[in-house]
């Protein structure tokens, strides 16, 4: 049975605004086995609204449509839905019972207005929301079935799963379809294609995609099968052969993102950090501690953004600063074991860049960034070479540094050191 | 005339894109009064394609196709628009020389694929592609028009600004709408509509919308008019009658962020700045530090997470860690005039506070921030409490922390102090 999502709402029409409920509908309703074949966005208007429902009942089998379930006279989709179907609009007594009882509970009487949240389309189920007024309904109605979903997410979710879910596990075939996202950092997107698509184009299930943004290739498998068993087998299989394949740019199997593994790393290895950055400006200490409870193991950084900072605060020897100027491999080594040795932890990291759009030279141009990792056994240094606006290259300098720090946890405990 | 976009491609269909080529497409077309009446996102399926197509071209005036034009079996767009209107694709042999061109410009033959990419339908105007081997299309029949745009968009947006732009001057009535962007912090969107709307809903023209997201409120005006003057005159009276109300709340009405509003006051007042940050963890200082040019100003600043960074680095009393705690307003205080000092900077920014999700306490609960600014008229602090998840609090203290440094600096540009 393939799905088709109409999105409702004018403000979905202007610049400013784009459909985003259909992506979380879409992967669930795939995982059914249903694809989405349609989405279209339309406004709030009678006529358009009217017409598009209609097409969809022609052409579809299973139909959502989100918003327009409020109470005012924008909100148009179930007078336009009975409508399009053809079918009659009634008030159901025992909903405008709860919708008052729901202004009762604070106080308020009920608006007139809310009336039209208790209009109820003929033969329609009705969808309890338990985070506002707004009721949903689902219709069936010769093997096709209309959903009618509130717009907010936080009412259309817990909606679809308290009550859409069952009602789409009577109606479709038994299919599941179990998904895995390998996540890899420090290779390119024709590169990870290279090493995985030998593999992946064997396979007719799992459906295998690459997905590319700076500094992160992910490789999305979605299994299918009609129990767990059937759709887990290939997913292993393939999952463990892509594994073996890309090895150590796989940072996460299971969605955690790269400051969490990190995280991870070092609080199990009883390990802290400290940063010193100079071109990504406190990108690396905010990306570490946006991930709760990371206070265990980060112990604070510095961005030390002018030359004096560097010199005080850091031990920069003022000759390597001269000398090799402050984008250098000296200053960044320096700047690693200096807040190492000042903070006193385990690992001290360094960065420094010319993260653009100015300063680049024909000698230090700008995307040129020097990483340093200093640790008990000693200082790694890396030079880098980024393309892209100021933003992409502070963000796959601030990657580049967390996955430093995450091969050499993870190196050491492979190699059972500690 | 009313417009439709219809984006095709199938990973359009997935749970991970989203269309947003067509925010811009709007922005452009309601420049010229023309609405987006209708969105579509179809996959790369001819049947379903074609009927698509077919059914804009019956009910709009204006249709705007994205993606599909590429060399391979899955771009069909050329092919199912000549089918929806009944028209011939021939090969265009220029077109068919430019490609190979192309090619050999790169030392490379062109793959025999890539000659669908030269045909054309009957009676299409090419428009070139300055940045991808697909060309678009631009038909006009009977009052009626189709435009194929190429999906990436850094095909796209040039071939519409130097193509599609002119030739919708010529078809379209002289309209021209203007916009501008109130940009607040410091309220609430309530707050903002109950101060903004008894003065913006005086006026059809222009048409105000209130956008917000933590730590932001955005007012967006949009004025119609014939020609400029028409539009101007009612966009500036609004504007004024609004910068009036909501006065010191605004902090941009030409769309800088607040980071550029804070960098370009500290530049004119030849200000420097530093920053001390707990529970932001480095967001402040990689605010700052993403304007290019920043390094004139912004000193350097120090993610204190450890009590022992705050103790050694920025000498604040332990005493005052002890009685008080590491969230409290004496430690925003001894952070900001800490920071300051060892900057040596002319302001210096002091954050403390619980981030949650875990840390707090009754006493003091998740989303409880601290404040300071030190400067050289003495430190100003300020207790907030914000809702939400951790990366929402940690924002909105980022951003309280820009607006505290705007409004201080810009007090003083109105008191004539510096």
């Amino acid at each position: 049975m393939n799905s088709e999502i109409i999105a409702i709402g004018s403000e979905l029409l202007t610049p400013y605004r784009v459909d985003t409920n259909s992506l979380f509908l879409t992967d669930q309703l795939n995982q059914f086995g249903s694809e989405v074949v349609w989405k279209t966005v339309v406004g709030d208007d009678r006529i358009r609204l009217t017409e598009t429902i209609a097409l969809a009942w022609k052409r579809s089998d299973l139909i959502f449509t989100i918003g327009g379930l409020g109470p005012t006279e924008d909100d148009l989709t179930r007078e336009c839905a009975a409508a399009a179907l053809g079918k009659q609009l009634r008030q159901d007594d025992s909903l405008v019972e709860e919708i008052e009882a729901r202004f009762r509970a604070r106080n308020m009487e009920m608006p007139r207005i809310n009336l039209r949240q208790a209009m109820v389309i003929e033969d329609a189920v009705v969808m309890k929301n338990r985070n506002g007024t707004a009721p949903g309904l689902w219709i069936e109605d010769r093997g096709k079935v209309l959903v009618l979903l509130p717009g907010p997410p936080r009412e259309l979710r817990p909606m679809f799963e308290e009550f859409c879910l069952q009602r789409l596990r009577q109606l479709l075939p038994p299919a599941i379809i179990l998904s895995r996202v390998l996540r890899l950092t420090g290779l390119t997107e024709s590169a990870a294609e290279e090493l995985a698509a030998p593999i992946y184009t064997r396979y007719q299930n799992p459906v295998t995609t690459i997905l590319a943004s700076p500094g992160e290739v992910q490789l999305h498998l979605r299994s299918r099968g009609k129990d767990e068993a059937e759709a887990q087998d290939p997913l292993e299989k393939l999952s463990s052969q892509l594994e073996q394949a890309l090895g150590g740019y796989i940072f996460s199997t299971s969605g955690e993102s790269l400051e969490e593994v990190v995280g991870e790393l070092l609080r199990t290895q009883k390990a802290t950090l400290s940063v010193a950055e100079s071109c990504t400006g406190g990108l690396l200490a905010q990306r570490i501690t946006s991930v709760s409870g990371s206070s265990s193991y980060f112990l604070g950084g510095i961005v030390c953004y002018s030359n004096a900072v560097k010199l005080d605060w850091l031990d920069v020897p003022s000759d390597s600063l001269e000398q090799d100027g402050a984008v250098s491999a000296v200053v960044a080594q320096a700047l690693a074991e200096g807040i190492r040795r000042k903070i006193n932890s385990t690992l001290g990291v360094g960065i420094t860049g010319v993260a653009g759009p100015t300063g680049g030279t024909s000698h230090k141009p700008v995307g040129l960034v020097y990483l340093a990792l200093a640790g008990p056994e000693g200082t790694q240094v890396i030079e880098k070479h980024y393309l892209g606006e100021r933003e992409t290259i502070r963000w796959q300098a601030s990657q580049a540094a967390l996955d430093l720090i995450r091969r050499t946890l993870a190196g050491k405990v492979q190699n059972g050191l500690i």
